[in-house]
């Protein structure tokens, strides 16, 4: 017998869990629920095996949930021991939760639950179970998310006017205990900064709290918590981290201490966003956004390289069919979960997990297609949200950016199709066609660049749309060249203003070898934060702001997360462009091209399939070596293969 | 201000009860969970309402579930009191509810809650929010099914072997409250028969019990309860009648004893059965099935023409898109359903609920069309069940009864699309090809009847197929005539062997004018039942059986029901055939057509729109009046318009 592990229907877990996470938001002590429809797990499932023993043994079907098991036929009692001769046998067991969703868990020396068993969902459909390895045990509990907890102490507890302000030194998210005397009532603030936790009225999280009250208060991020009330002195309170145990598997440093300083900025930030889903930011909505999902992805695909959590997220923003409105609602976003999916598969391979959700990829294409217009255009429908970036955009249907995202996203159909072994032209007959519609509609000769919208009469010119050209391959040679001169490169195009954007603009210099530039950004950007007091990275930085002028957003004093996923954009940049390595064929194959940039030396493992690859370089001089075979190095101008174990000193071009 | 009511997403309502009551089966101390796909309530939803006050005012979103209030797009909190000014206002109320469905009430001078409020799913599809007038109180819960109770005297208490056993006189429905001292343990038995009471290992529910277990055991079906047990004698017991306080509107009365008898039988069977659903029997599974609840909706719109329970199971058989199977599983139940639903309309209206159910009713006739084969013929296709009936048919596919129900559900679909002002031609068209293709394929000349299968090479006439042919009007002219003669009425087809189409097969009498043969049919089958004890009308009666082989089916020694819907049959048959009454036009008009057969006198009561029609025979002649407009009398020869309110006496035709 193998390991044993819970089980359930594919997804519910994620959809579970992702409902949960939906509900908890809250603001200025209103409960705030999720703007999008949220998929609820099924009720009941049956799930079966065939199995033989060549002994006669006892087993228990051990379920939080009610239901009944069929052995050969015969009705059994779940968390009952049942009794089964040696030989050949047929198991199902039908189950029912009406708070969670069903799971079991079975261990026995005769038989054991994992994903070898069948379930489906009385649709005569039957497919893999699926399981977490953190439930392993019959005390187990799907419907706990597995986090790990550690107390947190503070660095410092002060008096303030009418109560105490802890200071836990650095941004965290966990649950806090407080020990409230009986007849006190307090106010708990909860601050990523100081001066929010100082302020009860504008602070995002705060409540007040008496004796009657559960004393483990849910989970949420702060760097400080302020107790105020009459009798806040006398007021306990132990705060613990809540986080995943997952390590790095990538690291990058330099002599520069302010960019190791930025390195460990970010991945602090990351990880604090890593958790059932990928988060945004751990203050604000706590909802998962396939926007920054997308980014996140890219991210943690070299920062620890684990599918968990991308494959988690990647459920839970499918949610399930029919579907009725865009992901998130937002028409760009639909396109960017397939494109995310395709991207996953490419660097991680993991065909099941493309299997599992094949169906609800296709249903959401499907329904992404059934809104086009009569010339394959994505155009604004009802309930639609095109949302592109905040910047200043032309968003005068059709707009050039959902094409080329759903240009894209027709090829990551076909890619998909094809390694699920239903290839089908359709795709890429509609991506060609688009592709044709868009040059002669969009590309603006006379600009040089496309623009946003034919319609309007306006021609207007967006950095966004261009540099999606760019990074998704949309356009080569002569158009490539001018897009990169008439667009990203041109002073007078109105600049991305938001990190979200802002990010993807880095990737785009990058890609055209202006590595230079992006690192400049990183340290005026990434490096200011830092000294403006950042524990994490911000939801966006305004180096020309002052003091508590820093935390404002959304015309609120402290809307501003202080904590978000796509600061920590560093990551990606460092160790796809200047450590130079990127992933292909489900991970079977990367190539190694760094580019120092203005960097005289650093010192960078990069994970590549189950492996890593290391890399020092130092004054033109690069050492490389693999733990997995199907490397190639690039210096610039001639590819060498890497063997597996071998170490190789290559000089740059320069 | 009018009745406020507590408002929930349309459909919520009915899919928490059903998914609860689908989750309710035990056996033999199992629970026994449903084999089909139940789909769960929304666990999020927005609701709508502009609203004028003319003064100053507070109000409270009354809910016990979470969320918060946008009063005029500011933040206010739900279950708080709310200051409004007098003017014009917007508010959206977004809830979540983990465990039941979001729901609201409010209750004041400046706004309440009523179907004027919309409600969206985070669809872009505001829609009438749903109510029922039983929550119109804040202290209601909608996630507590508003049943009424009573206590119920045992008529006699027996001691027997090691305990108590209490007999209630007649079937009953409720749950039971024990009180077990401490220390003792007992074996509750159900029984619908005593001899099920009375033996613990074959009764169909049973459980045992300690001081530790919940005193109040679930709503169960009986008539004898024994309490078995070493201190059974010290053990409390009190039950309670659960039911739906739904008055009778028909009424059917003759000087003949037995006969009245029979329909007091068969409107206690039907009263139990009325629940959140219509329910087949209420012992055993119960579970909604489309089938038998196709049968209910047409008692239902005689006994007491109440349209809750009859849209309630709609919309709980329905269950929520994508359709992945059958209804039930089962081919000829979907169609029943689309049927069903059409019928409804036909006899009362409700143009409004049509509307609320009819994108699903789209969705599943869409999931119909996808698996016919490419001559539109209904198939087998993988998690099919192509039911009929349990008696003996030929199912080699395609199967000619299948075809001929969904003949009639595409006529179904063309009607309701009709009134939902979405004309479309396809559906009659398939209709016309259908009916074109099954004459040339299934009719067979020299049987002068239709075959169940042209392909298998048996060339079986079943009357099961034929009936139908006869009820839907897919025959008229010589071939109905034939059909009567060579399948209805030969006696050399296998009979007819199970109560559900043993009902089918007497309104197929009645149409072409048999009513005596159903009349004898009634006193031999009911009036046996009842000299052989029955208290409630039994899924199937055999009258060559004696004692407790009564009580045996399926294998099992007392797995029949005996009190299921399907043998309230009767009621059906006296007032649309003996009195003769049916209704058109959504509830506007109605017809008046007694046929007296062997009777010699009755009066009838029947429901028809929002009145009744009174009617009473003696020798020949018939006295009608009618409390509202739209009648036609029709004395076998001619008819005559009914004005309301008018008493008329006919001399019917001999």
């Amino acid at each position: 017998m193998g390991q044993a592990k819970w089980i359930w229907y594919p997804g519910d877990f994620e959809h579970y869990h992702h409902m949960l996470l939906s509900f908890r938001r809250q603001e200025y002590g209103c409960d705030y629920p999720c703007v999008w429809h949220i998929s609820r797990p099924e009720v009941s499932a049956r799930f079966l095996r065939s199995f033989t023993t060549e002994h006669d043994g006892v087993f228990t079907v051990v379920t939080r949930g009610k239901g009944m098991v069929r052995l050969d036929g015969a009705l059994r009692r779940v968390n009952e021991p049942i009794e089964v001769d040696k030989g050949a046998h047929e198991i199902a067991v039908e189950l029912f939760d009406l708070k969670t969703f069903p799971s079991l868990f079975i261990d026995s020396d005769v038989l054991i639950t994992d994903e070898t068993w069948q379930t489906e969902i009385y649709d005569a459909r039957p497919v893999p179970a699926a399981c977490e390895p953190a439930f392993s045990s019959a005390a187990d509990d799907p419907a706990v998310f597995p986090f790990c907890y550690r107390a947190l102490e503070p660095v410092a507890v002060e008096s303030v006017g009418n109560g105490l302000l802890y200071d836990f030194g650095t941004e965290q998210f966990g649950p806090v205990r407080v020990s409230i005397p009986e007849g006190v009532e307090i106010t708990l603030v909860y601050g990523e900064s100081r001066a929010e936790a100082l302020d009860p009225e504008n602070a995002i999280i705060r409540e007040t709290l008496t004796a009657r009250d559960e004393p483990e208060r849910p989970a949420r991020a702060f760097r400080y918590i302020s107790v105020l009330g009459g009798n806040a002195k006398n007021v306990g309170l132990k705060a613990l981290l809540e986080y995943l145990p997952i390590g790095d598997k990538a690291s990058f440093t330099a002599p520069d201490p302010e960019l190791n300083e930025i390195w460990a900025l970010c991945a602090h930030t990351f990880h604090l966003n890593t958790r059932e889903f990928f988060l945004d930011g751990i203050k604000r909505d706590r909802w998962v956004w396939s926007g920054d999902a997308y980014q996140s992805f890219m991210i943690a695909r070299y920062l620890y390289n684990d599918p968990g959590v991308t494959e988690r997220t990647i459920v839970a923003l499918l949610g399930k069919p029919p579907y009725r409105r865009h992901v998130n609602t937002i028409n760009d976003y639909s396109a960017f979960l397939i494109i995310s999916l395709w991207e996953h598969y490419e660097a991680a391979g993991r065909l099941d997990f493309v299997r599992s959700v094949w169906e609800n990829v296709k249903a959401l294409y499907a329904f992404i297609v059934s809104r086009l217009d009569e010339n394959g255009y994505a155009v604004h429908r009802d309930g639609d949200w095109i949302f592109v970036d905040w910047g200043e955009l032309d968003k005068s249907d059709p707009v050039c950016f959902e094409q080329i995202v759903l240009w894209k996203a027709h090829h990551a159909m076909a890619a998909l199709a094809a390694a699920m072994d239903e290839p089908d032209k359709t795709y890429t007959v509609r991506a060609d066609a688009l592709r044709s519609r868009v040059l002669r509609d969009f590309w603006d000769e006379e600009k040089g660049a496309f623009i946003d919208s034919f319609t309007s009469g306006r021609r207007f010119v967006s950095r966004q749309t261009n540099i999606f050209a760019l990074l998704y391959g949309f356009v080569d040679g002569e158009r490539k060249r001018s897009v990169v001169k008439n667009a990203l490169l041109n002073p007078s195009l109105p600049a991305i203003t938001t990190p979200y954007f802002k990010l993807y603009e880095l990737l785009a210099l990058c890609e055209i070898g202006k590595i230079g530039e992006a690192q400049d950004y990183i340290s005026a950007y990434w490096g200011g934060m830092l000294k403006a007091g950042a524990t994490a990275a911000w939801e966006a930085f305004d180096p020309t702001q002052t003091g508590d002028a820093h935390y404002a957003m959304y015309g609120s004093p402290f809307a501003k997360s202080l904590c978000h996923a796509w600061g920590s954009g560093p990551i990606l940049l460092l160790c796809r462009y200047v450590a130079g390595v990127t992933v292909s064929d489900g991970g079977k194959a990367f190539r190694v091209a760094p580019v120092p940039g203005r960097y005289k030396s650093f010192s960078a493992t990069i994970p590549v399939g189950e492996g890593s690859v290391q890399i020092d370089y130092e004054s033109f001089f690069v050492t490389v070596s693999a733990s997995v075979p199907g490397g190639v190095f690039f210096d610039g101008k001639t590819e060498t293969p890497l063997q597996e174990g071998e170490t190789y000193t290559f000089r740059l071009s320069e």
